[in-house]
């Protein structure tokens, strides 16, 4: 018995390679248009999922366990990120232009006229996470940030909410259709086997996946064992250590503990910012007043019988651990639905059976560390894998902090002070990505502005006649883009 | 027999592990200083290389068989790239560093303090190419630029040059010495074992490489086959095509046959942007003349005699093609002096046995291939694998012009209108790179200001105290970098 719809029809080998074949068609055109218009589209895209909220909503409710609450709140962020990204590519600082004109002069010889910008790299698949059915879904932030790109996408549609994708697809589909954009931006596809036909297809240029790292390896390795490799943005897992200073504790201890139970039980711990360990000095926490904080956190089922299965699996692995004492045991409730658990071991079981206790439990389950001395948060952050997040709780002056942080800025895409990691502003200045695990791009992000250079790749043009550039570089910047100019940066003084 | 030093000693398992312990070890603290400091150090080891070219010049020709002149210019374009590269990471729009304020009414919900830069990755292996002994070599561009981006260097030396390689190397680590580099910011290490073990060992973070398609695709899998996969920035190969159009070849056959004939053969073709194809229209080519032409440049021997080798191999694979014919044969004469090959096609050929006909070929042979129609171009155009570089010699109102610009933009990194590939300026608007098996990561370049970006990851700070923020985000920009502040991009008002 499951709550997944295995009816549901997959997409054959010969319409993936229809799909395809119309994404590349659309590829000249819908790259052709100018940024400004491309970001109207994303807007009319944007308007119509809003628009579609009162049917949308209660499909994600009935297939995903999560709340109204939450899902309005996902489906307003989701369509936030389309216009924020429409912003982006308005303002034009992602085509990096840069012009070095002709100089006879040139230390290294006459230097002919160059210029340069991202291009888009063509027809991208993207794989829908389960935990996000709007943000990081048919209309989240990777399909987002290639159509701003100038890339036609081939949405591979996550089990978990089948008839909620398909509805989101097709009314993404109508949307650019009705905005103008060229048959064959956008299309839904179903199928594990759908997907790996995506990943190996000659004319996919690239695939942004976020998921397991069970899957996310196997296709990454697909995708770099091809004949002509293509780049692979995927974002696996990630622990998300949370570091608390004996200053910290000493000063602040419930309200670090408080958010920590928050944090890491917020929607049933199904986030990929989750912390799943939190450094505390020993000696300070109170096992019974922790365990009343966890235990009065609200029970919820978690996204799907697949998810609760590999929970449970997870779970069991981690209670078995020598090292892993329970501090909270959470509850199953005949209805599926869970209350957290939070376990508890030492920096010592931490180092010897990093294995296991350092991988990504997805799921409402964390675990507490005691260490002994503050040497011991440097000896652990040295030896994390790759994170998306790191925290530091700590005090202005703590000796331990500066190295610290060096260290887990080494590790982690991003390092929070005093503060969670379970919010995801979308913004200019946001990163989330981070070494392998978390991602295999450490170069990338996957949310905020930077999100879209992951669908660009530079060309530059030599000696070309100002009729025949691309409109971005041509000498009398119709696009009024910020340029680099014979090395100064020059904003551009707005429309003539 | 063979003229490359066999007798070299090869750099053992235990001495890469500890090159790469002190390039670990020298990571916090070259990375640490501030980017004008480390433009010091580059334009030091510039300075250093420039005063030993009298000892270095001529080691580099008793390895290499290139001419003095030359190898001047390349030793001169190699410390012009270490001052040029020391300018951009003075001028710090390479960290991008961007800052989203605290605001308390973002629409998604209160947005923390973000500040976002870009970080060294940690120590980098590169692998030095055989062509340019210089310039891509020991410091060459590869290490120039994960220098500059503040990584240390593990340069695998390339056999052709090995006398060379171990002089720059000396060289290069006394100037970073005395320049205040830490000890371990750079080392050049011996062998194809060593070179391998670089690109598996964990404290290895990224690799750059120039060389053969067949090693570099190896090298590649390794780096992606890792428990821990590695960006591998591979350049493999180009036949760098050029396309004539027929009003083209009508006006100016003379000027397009006489450029083209001394591009293919500069440097007796050892260029990786050296034109393996020209498509001329059918009927206008006088094949004595061609002949003459080619006959009358120079011999010169290749690099060493398993370059030698390798392009006897090819030339006389090529020449068992069944569509190829000679134009002009070239001629090995007894002290290995060879003068270049030029062979004729048809589109028909070309598109029939495209595995073989545009297959690089290393060294002074090329490609003439006639065609009937315009329309040819584009079919050709459409069958390309990635390129470096394409080249159109056409007119300014050109029918065909356009759709094969747009084409050809999908294939290679540089455009050249009227022009030849054959000379790559050192600028902010280079771009070397191109789509596989051009190279690996179609995202970057090698040459040019650019270059930097491979060696660098985005780290989002989030709500953290002005004094553990890197210098490059601080509130009071002591770096006088240009910022983007609340989505504005802001130039720094100059040094207080």
């Amino acid at each position: 018995m499951t709550d997944i719809d295995t009816n549901f029809p997959e997409t054959s080998f010969l319409e993936v390679s229809d799909v395809v074949e119309r994404a590349v068609d659309a590829s000249p055109r819908w790259r052709a248009l100018d940024p400004s218009n491309r970001a109207e589209v994303l807007r009319a895209v944007a308007d119509r999922l809003d628009l579609a909220g009162a049917e949308l909503v209660p499909l994600a409710i009935s297939e995903s366990h999560l709340t109204e609450t939450r899902l309005r709140g996902e489906l307003f962020r989701t369509t936030f990120q389309l216009r924020f990204l429409a912003g982006v590519i308005d303002e034009g600082d992602y085509l990096q232009a840069c012009i070095d004109t002709a100089d006879e002069s040139w230390p290294l010889g006459p230097r002919p006229d160059l210029r340069r910008l991202l291009r888009p790299l063509g027809p991208v698949a993207v794989f829908a996470a389960s935990n996000f059915p709007f943000a990081f879904s048919v209309a989240g932030g990777d399909s987002a940030s290639a159509l701003a790109a100038g890339c036609p996408v081939v949405l591979k549609a996550h089990p978990g909410h089948r008839q909620l994708s398909a509805r989101c697809g097709a009314i993404v589909c109508a949307a650019l259709r009705d905005a103008g954009a060229p048959d064959g931006t956008f299309a839904v596809v179903e199928g594990d086997k759908a997907g790996r036909e995506l990943v190996t297809h000659p004319d996919i240029s690239a695939v942004a996946f976020t998921g397991s790292a069970k899957v996310g390896r196997m296709l990454f390795d697909i995708a770099a064992g091809r004949l002509r490799p293509i780049p692979f943005y995927g974002e696996l897992g990630s622990v998300n250590p949370v570091f608390v200073t004996m200053r910290a504790a000493a000063a602040r201890l419930d309200e670090v503990l408080s958010g920590f139970v928050a944090s890491f039980s917020l929607g049933v711990g199904q986030f990929c910012t989750q912390p799943g360990i939190l450094l505390l000095p020993v000696g300070v926490l109170d096992y019974d007043r922790i365990r009343t904080m966890v235990v009065a956190q609200p029970s919820a089922r978690l996204l799907n019988d697949r998810v609760d299965a590999a929970f449970q699996e997870g779970l069991e692995a981690l209670l078995h651990r020598p090292s892993v004492e329970v501090l909270a045991e959470g509850s199953r409730q005949p209805d599926g639905a869970r209350t957290p658990t939070l376990l508890r071991s030492s920096v010592g079981g931490l180092l010897s059976d990093a294995e296991h206790l350092l991988a990504e439990c997805f799921g409402p389950v964390s675990l507490v560390v005691e260490y002994e001395e503050e040497s011991h948060l440097i000896e652990v952050a040295k030896m994390l894998e790759g994170q998306l997040t790191a925290t530091v709780h700590g005090e202005l002056d703590d000796e331990v902090v500066p190295e610290l942080l060096d260290l887990l800025a080494d590790k982690a895409g991003r390092i929070i002070w005093n503060g969670w990691p379970t919010s995801l502003a979308v913004t200019w200045a946001m990163q989330h990505g981070g070494p392998y695990p978390a991602t295999t791009s450490p170069l990338h992000t996957s949310v905020g502005a930077a999100a879209i250079g992951r669908f660009l790749r530079p060309v530059t043009y030599q000696g070309m006649p100002d009729h025949l550039l691309p409109a971005a570089v041509r000498e009398q910047n119709p696009l009024h883009l910020p340029r680099r100019v014979d090395g100064e940066y020059r904003i551009a003084s707005g429309q003539d």
